[in-house]
């Protein structure tokens, strides 16, 4: 029999095995110690168990409990409903982590290409990989889509994601985007030898999405973009469960700060992000990087790329894609934090280089190289023209 | 042209005009001042607006921007995405308020049966309604599900609802669950001369839901219970808008409080549980009440009320179901707060009772019954043998 082993951090009010054991019955069987013993034999396998119980500091304490699987589906709505569903709404409690035994973890699907897969796809192995975002697309027509495009991938950027902004609409609609970036990335890879991915906005009706993904992928789109939150974790898992949707799928966290910017409440960074969207699929996921303005804690945005990378019994590991307030001369600190298997993603950081998107995506894979050969940016720039501009814009002291 | 406009609590920083407008151009088109005007002439129509700003407190601002709605497609996850999707992950911000004006709100179904739809299936116009919940029901055979059914409906019950925690299992299958229910909701009504709804909790994977809907109203489901959160608000509006699935659907806030429980971050309690919920047509919608142990501050739950219950050009209006606490020497309190349009909704304050869950029914029909003629309940209380104890057990001086 699985279980699922929910941590949470809650005030310490001197009383915490006290708490942690009403927890453990109140959203099991309710009461125990007044149920007849024939009553308690029919449902110990039922109950709740405390598993640890720890101060934390003064002021806050984490405790552990394990629901049987026997109480819930598979899915990701029974199990938050069953840890987190009225006790979210008691009080000041935070959902910390959630482990599953194997035989919990083996029911959900973990990601289709995860980092392998998206390595095979791109045919590149030995550096993070490179993403960058269109800007200002809103309200602009097909050709302004198709020339920033273009310059993207001409940069060397291996994969170019839609603003999650960007939905359904007459000037630039999805069915389009997707058949010109087709031919678009057809002969940027004439040009450049190398492969781009352009993962497209994946956005309308939940009842519509299968069927939308599946002719995105017939219509020729190399990747789907997915604002998860504001559908629903087993919404994305459907996605990925169904098998001709044959394209990686990457996680927005839009809305995601809803849930995970609080201390004291909603779920923890690591888990909401890292660990369950691996669970339910995500092969890649974006999340505020520790470095810009819209910033999440360094020990939150490592927390998550540690649990999608962590090696698993059943899960392919998913690529991390820290992002906001990325530039050229952040990439040794990048590559310091996140290493080899992460994704280095930026918007202004591209398209705000002096010369332009293409230069600003060489600037980027100058300094990707750079880095991992151990050369100082600075020192790299003398013979490359773009990394030199990008540095004189954004810094580059490292 | 429609319009959503969000108004958000942000911290007084003192440039909260500022703040506003880079809300307003960084959640649309990104830029302004420095576009080409050709562009210019492109975009306007795109561009937010700030609608308004004011100072709260020292500490406190609201801002308020209305995002044109040719930005985003007329559903739940990319209007999110539109007015709270990078924003909620960018320092402190909580989205307090979501208007839609009527070419937006028109998009959205409302409940489908609302206040006055299950007042005509339950014939009953001149009183709140009476709901209770299954208790310990977890680990239980159909039996034990048979018996409390029975004993509350007989109760004077209107609205039997599933604990929200039962999910599919062998010992009690879904199936099973509803068609005992409608035969012992067939017999009671022989005894009772009322109506009495069963909500069965539809559960399980993203994709099966609307068969399986289905497949419950076929087999003679009176109501839906829904953990709309853990699943996705579109994913309710898909299952309203399903002309096949002719019954009532409660919405249950487990997992609300992940989002709704922070002063700071997330949603307010009132947009998420009350104008949202509506707008994608719940018809009757759980939260905690204001008296409880597991409680919501008391502006916030009658907050919800009234949004649930305010006139509407477009939506029906939907049944308050403030929940947790409840006994029937609380129903004074709950008729002054919540009045007529209401469900007075107990778990423990009718199984609670000491001759049993029908006599725990009945006390709470007494205690309406009295309020709504003025009789101070302990008053009442002397001709009504239940409700008399029923106030020996849960204090009654009101």
């Amino acid at each position: 029999m699985g279980a699922a082993i929910a941590t949470y951090l809650v005030p310490n009010n001197g009383k915490l095995e006290q708490k942690a054991e009403q927890i453990a019955l109140g959203l099991t069987v309710g009461s125990w110690t007044d149920l007849p013993e024939v009553d308690q034999q029919q449902l110990a396998k039922h109950k709740g168990e405390v598993v640890s119980v720890q101060e934390v500091s003064e002021e806050q304490g984490l405790i552990s409990i394990s629901y049987p699987s026997v109480n819930f589906s598979a899915d990701i709505p029974a199990i938050l409903t069953t840890v987190f569903g009225k006790l979210s709404l008691d009080g000041v409690v935070k959902l910390i982590d959630l482990d599953f035994t194997p035989e919990l973890a083996r029911r959900f699907p973990g990601p289709t290409f995860g980092n392998l897969g998206i390595r095979n796809l791109l045919e590149v192995s030995e550096r993070p990989l490179l993403m960058s975002i269109f800007k200002g697309i809103l309200g602009r027509d097909l050709s302004f889509f198709e020339q920033q495009l273009r310059a993207q991938a001409l940069g060397g950027v291996d994969i170019v994601k839609d603003d999650e902004i960007l939905f359904d609409n007459p000037t630039s609609p999805f069915e389009q985007r997707i058949t010109i970036a087709k031919k678009v990335l057809q002969e940027t890879e004439q040009v450049t030898g190398e492969t781009t991915l352009y993962a497209v906005n994946l956005s309308g009706r939940s009842i519509d999405l299968i069927e939308k993904a599946k002719q995105a992928v017939y219509l020729g789109a190399s990747a789907l973009l997915f604002n998860v939150f504001t559908y629903g974790l087993d919404t994305l898992q459907a996605l990925v469960e169904d098998k001709d949707i044959s394209v990686p799928i990457l996680a927005h966290p839009s809305f995601g700060g809803a849930i995970t910017a609080s201390a004291s409440y909603g779920v923890s960074a690591p888990l909401w992000y890292g660990k369950l969207l691996r669970a339910v699929g995500a092969d890649l996921v974006l999340f505020p990087s520790p470095y810009g303005s819209v910033a999440l804690e360094r020990d939150a945005a490592l927390g998550i790329a540690n649990e999608l990378n962590l090696p698993h019994e059943f899960w392919k590991k998913a690529l991390p894609v820290p992002s906001a307030g990325i530039h050229p001369a952040l990439v040794p600190k990048l590559f310091e934090d996140f290493g080899i298997d992460s994704v280095i993603n930026a918007g202004g950081g591209v398209h705000g280089h002096p010369a332009g998107a293409t230069a600003g995506g060489r600037a980027f894979r100058q300094a990707i190289q750079a880095t991992q050969k151990g050369i100082p940016l600075i020192e790299a720039a003398a013979a490359h023209t773009e990394l030199a501009e990008a540095l004189r814009i954004w810094g580059g002291a490292s």
